[in-house]
């Protein structure tokens, strides 16, 4: 028989259905007994007699793929891979699946309400209500301001096209490879990432986390941003370089940020006392629907890999050789 | 020269321009030195040999009127006119306008952003955050649920449309006069306001207070909805009973709220100590440019008044029969 390790948590929580697959397909299953995220040390002890985790953002290093006898196969629960050391995965004959299109929904949704949050003071005003303090704050409107957008792919698309419900925001994109058609409601300027962080009243990041997106966002980068800009990250934590953010934040150099990701999870740092940053604890992808979708998709992998029939979400070459290039 | 006491704070703060065609048309004018929203009593106080009021949401009643000698016209600083009694005011000949459509678009993008924060669980997990408790909330996105709109004018008509852009909620409207080409994109039904109690996710109200709608929504309405529906109210206080409100969030007999507007301000009632409350301080039209164009054409209407050139924003009929009827 079997086994599949299955560290994301929570799992299966409000629709059964991964476990009744699992159980249909007479595939063993043990969820995360720490429920929470494992380090490498604790995942690297569980492993041993796995055959397939599906796996959260934990950690999948060469220590964790050195103890894993006998796995084939990760499937991740979500979008990003920067957890995983894919070349040794590969090298050492463990398939790698991931679920990239279900999260996007739920992320861009978030994003857009974080950025309406953050444009009116809704966190602030309601950190002061909540201590009896009346202060009415002025805001501004999506169409009155210059929105920022670095990555333009399956979830910055879904930002840009919501964004064009809101009027005519002057938006820059910048991405890879820009796809000139992500958003055709909308007037897009395909510009470097310094004119967005010189020019952008809000910025909001849309990238994976790999070599090159690691601390993009430091402190030569803020400082060249407006003081009032507001700075979004639901992408993953490790972009932004947290301390810096919070020293800018501090000092007021810039007015506002909305942070749901962090480079270490459980994230207790210094963001957390500030009321100018907007947090939650990574849920960009945490609605119902997605959630569920993201977590069938990955069991389905699983099944089917055991079953010898054809995968449907292999991780693509491209995500190998970003790891590679650094 | 005309007297002209400007009761709405802050004003001209951003935008000094309502101040400088007050000079240019050169008109005394006083803006409120309490800095506050005046009592009826302190506005009976003030008013006496004032030619105008560029008002705010403080009560204009009978007693302020009759002391209020030289008053011309009222010039109200937004959309709701339930803080003026305008019989009152027509039978001692004082002209009344004010601004309908410059709210529209700031109370619209902010009813949009709390209906995210509310369906994510952003607020909730911002407060848990700055605890420093990380807790990953479930929640659902706007295509998942249904959306209940109660008053579909200006602004309703206006969240409507930018729903359009999040997928294919199920949208339940109701209205006095159904508009059916409100929003051409979404599937509209239009119901009774009880059908919108008994099934709606997410209740939106963009209704005027009159006494009518005085406590729509009190406990015996709360009881028909959902447990888990949300209420948003970014349309006037009195309209949802706040302590009924408060005794249904507390007894989790709804699932949250998101609370701009309140029956006496500035609050400092039960709500502020519910976390599943978000709460803002009177904020749905206090965007800069939505604000500025308010003042400015508040301020543009009391200058024509006194020129003697055509009005543009007269308070309609309608209006003043609505208050008549109740």
């Amino acid at each position: 028989m079997k086994k599949v390790l299955i560290t994301t948590v929570p799992f299966a929580k409000t629709n059964k259905l991964p476990i009744e697959l699992l159980e249909a397909a007479e595939i063993e299953y043990c969820i995360n007994p720490l429920n929470k995220k494992l380090t490498a040390d604790e995942l690297q002890e569980m492993i041993f007699d796995y055959d397939a985790i599906i796996a959260g953002t934990e950690e999948i290093n060469i220590n964790v793929l050195k103890n894993a006898k006998r796995l084939k196969i990760i499937s991740r629960v979500g979008i990003g891979l920067d957890s995983v050391d894919l070349n040794e995965a590969k090298f050492r004959d463990v398939t790698v699946t991931y679920t990239p299109d279900a999260p996007a929904p739920a992320v861009a949704e978030l994003t857009i309400g974080n950025i309406i949050s953050l444009l009116r003071g809704t966190h602030l005003s309601n950190l002061k209500m909540h201590e009896r303090k009346w202060e009415r704050i002025f805001g501004r409107r999506i169409p009155e301001v210059t929105i920022g957008v670095i990555g333009a792919g399956r979830i910055g698309g879904r930002v840009l096209r919501r964004l064009a419900a809101f009027g005519s925001p002057r938006i820059l994109v910048n991405d890879l490879s820009p796809n000139l058609n992500v958003a055709p409601q909308l007037k897009i300027e395909w510009v470097d990432k310094e004119t967005i962080f010189k020019e952008a009243d809000v910025i909001t990041l849309h990238v994976p986390l790999s070599r090159t997106t690691k601390n993009m966002i430091s402190a030569p980068q803020i400082n060249l941003m407006k003081r009032d800009a507001l700075l979004i990250n639901v992408a993953r934590g490790g972009i932004i370089n947290e301390n810096d953010l919070a020293d800018a934040l501090i000092s007021n150099r810039i007015g506002g940020a909305a942070i749901d990701c962090f480079e270490f999870e459980p994230y207790s740092g210094p963001l957390t006392d500030i009321d100018t940053c907007l947090l939650t604890s990574h849920m960009g992808s945490m609605s119902l629907d997605c959630r569920s979708r993201m977590e069938i998709e990955a069991t389905e992998e699983v099944i089917r890999f055991f079953k010898g029939t054809e995968l449907k979400n292999l991780v693509p070459e491209s995500e190998y050789l970003m790891q590679n290039d650094g």
